[in-house]
């Protein structure tokens, strides 16, 4: 008898999931529930729709109809899962026309992701007030550009929060952002490297609001304005970018459990601690590659290799997930941001002995033209010399240096071995010292 | 007493090896001589000041004299040495004005580079018969162009010649590329990636005749025509770009041991075999770090790398070179191509057993406007699943995926470990699944 495989959502986790299942299992039943209308589109696409730099939020959607066809994979949208039996080895959906189904399953994947956090502001009711996490939110936002929207106060200074800040400054909107601690991007950046970025965003005429909280959000049914820090900002968007939460509720009304960073618990398998139970993405709780903590990253690339390693297990192949480095990047107008491992305070903050590195370089030889600058810091596990931690923000070529500092973190690489690399080099692409390099060379200093 | 170092050359090895010992020994009389008027300049910078790309020549001086200064360096030009005396421990220099001086050393760096091979063809003597090499070269090639040349024949479809063959096409001249081997680039990339760079090329009005010879220059005084596969190919210029070979002769007139690429023998502490000598730059042969047989790659990184660990080593503080994984990229009109570590044809040769898998991409996320061709081609070692060789060509972010590659082979990671890579990724950047990871999915898949 083929398995039953089902799975709660339909984007990168869940979709991943499905199809590496498929490929281990070919006569498996696979089902995707999803609430939403349309499945297997990319959020991380949203603000550049909003900016215009994409033209429309249907070309957003990565895994058209065909896909699931082709792959036989049974699709079910706007159906709401709303209870997990366990035991029985069942789900209980509603349709849109509110009609109660049972479906039972051999292997039940939770991938519903994470939705948008909206603290108890006073006003939060207020027309005005936006999220951005799905599709129609993202269409709401367009729309009130499109209304006329002048200037927006955007709450929340991670990678959601600015990659929004550009795109509505870049439609013209006055654009304020708030955030409660005293830096941005916290998750990414170390506060001096979060500082250069800042300086570019105020550059481009986006306020940041440090170390403050939204109080109030002012206006009679509309939002007029905002109060912040004891100050009235004027504005026609209040948007929620504080942060997403996991979307557990499914699982703990099942007695599935749940990990310290308030997402589900899961091994190496992606396992929850229910057996045939899986979960997944934004709503899954791992553990970090350097600091073997929980950690619930929200992050597109760990969500798709969960997936992976889920449906893989779930199709008869061992797989293990490897942890996570929560290697990110953004672009903001014309600078990159990115990191890899753990940065500065967080070594700090786990107590690991560190030495850490910076270096100002060039894209491209010193005497090239247009060669932009480019900061690299590392963090270095004092006891080992191995790096555990880089952060990288520079005007072109970031994302593929993150991605090699994960490749050397990963294979524990100390900084003497990476003062030794060897690197390429063309005038119009790099120096001929690859800047990582020297900031290796300038932590093995720091060391003896 | 302080030691007296000598080193042969000031460029890339020889300024590095210089400035390395200096840091670790402040006392010591460091001396550099080179025949050449200027010392401390960049020489792949030249195909783009000859494009016009960098204004002028003198753009190129990566050290100026103040540097020498700043680290008492005494920086001898014009001055040749003409023999090394290993059992006396002096060398033998000539000044401009012809003076005899002997010089002599406690430690010898010889870092006299290579020179352009010009193979013995009918004709060589003629006008408008030039190489790329020095300065001194480009700065006779822009004179050409000046004065109204306006087509060019480039024998060899090595990095040289092609960055010339787009620097001389991007000024107005009509360039033909004549190339031995039945490909372009074939010490950087496998006959399947080249064709992508040829076709690129092709495109932008550059001829390339592959297979063939250049077998005569023809015209009266000055070039007219070349005769090449039997054919006549008119041109104003005949730019020999065959490759170059080391300068040994004043180490093989004083004994010093030559390898079988027909450069000067080093260890890894980058000594020669006499004493008190090392080697380091395009006349050294080194060992790969692969094959691990002798190789000699003449390229700038590899250049400074021996050249820093010769003057470690000279100023007192063991060092090793790690070996060469020849990591190169370069860029020709909006095409970036390079590679690492060991070709499909390099492992054939050396009766390497592997796997080879190759994957097409995008540089961007589909969805994201002008996003990028991108492909790359893993060389996988069957026994171990060891990545041993990569080969990207793509519309840009090719660099530093080479480097991520280079670190990846360095510290031996499998294609398994590589398949579970924490990448990073943002729609105007890359891809969710790193095109990296995906090659090396591909790859495990051959290899079960």
């Amino acid at each position: 008898m083929p398995q039953k495989i089902v799975i709660i959502g339909a984007n990168a986790a869940g979709i991943e999931a499905a199809s590496s299942a498929r490929k281990k299992d070919r006569t498996a039943e696979i089902t995707l529930i999803t609430k939403e209308k349309t499945a297997g589109y990319s959020r991380c696409g949203l603000p550049f729709v909003i900016s215009g730099a994409i033209s429309h939020f249907k070309a957003l959607t990565v895994y058209p109809l065909a896909y699931f066809q082709m792959l036989k994979l049974n699709l079910r949208t706007q159906t709401t899962a709303i209870a997990i039996n366990i035991k029985e080895k069942t789900i209980t959906v509603q349709t849109l026309e509110r009609i109660i189904e049972i479906i039972p399953y051999d292997k039940l994947v939770i991938a519903t992701g994470a939705d948008s956090f909206m603290p108890p502001i006073k006003g939060r009711e207020k027309h005005g007030v936006l999220n951005l996490r799905s599709l129609d939110d993202g269409e709401k936002i367009d729309a009130a550009i499109k209304a006329g929207a002048k200037s927006a106060i955007i709450m929340g200074a991670g990678l959601i929060g600015l990659e929004l800040g550009v795109a509505l400054n870049e439609k013209g909107l006055q654009v304020t952002i708030v955030e409660m601690q005293p830096q941005i991007l916290p998750q990414l950046l170390d506060a001096d490297m979060a500082k250069l970025v800042q300086t570019h965003l105020e550059q481009r005429d986006i306020k940041c609001l440090l170390g403050n909280a939204v109080e109030e959000i002012l206006g009679e049914e509309k939002v007029s304005s905002i109060k912040a820090g004891g100050e009235n900002f004027m504005a026609d968007l209040y948007i929620n970018a504080f942060g997403v939460r996991a979307n557990t509720q499914l699982a703990v009304d099942a007695g599935i459990p749940i990990g310290e960073t308030r997402a589900i618990k899961t091994n190496a398998y992606m396992e929850t601690a229910i057996a045939d139970v899986y979960a997944v993405g934004d709503c899954a709780e791992t553990t970090h590659f350097i600091t073997h903590k929980p950690i619930c990253p929200q992050l597109g690339t760990v969500a798709v290799r969960q997936g992976k390693t889920a449906g893989t297990n779930i199709g008869g192949v061992n797989s293990q997930f490897t942890g996570v480095l929560a290697s990110t990047v953004t672009k903001l107008f014309d600078i990159e941001a990115g990191s890899t491992g753990i940065s500065e305070t967080v070594a700090v903050k786990n107590q690991i002995g560190i030495v850490v590195s910076t270096v100002n370089s060039k894209t491209k030889a010193g005497y090239y033209p247009s060669a932009k600058p480019l900061r690299i810091k590392l963090v270095v596990k004092k006891e080992t010399e191995h790096l555990i931690g880089a952060q990288i923000v520079g005007g072109e070529e970031v994302t593929q240096r993150i991605n090699a500092l994960s490749f050397a973190i990963q294979k524990q690489m100390t900084v003497r071995d990476l003062a030794k690399a060897d690197t390429a080099y063309a005038p119009p692409m790099c120096e001929t010292w690859e800047p990582m390099v020297l900031a290796a060379e300038m932590a093995l200093m720091k060391l003896r």
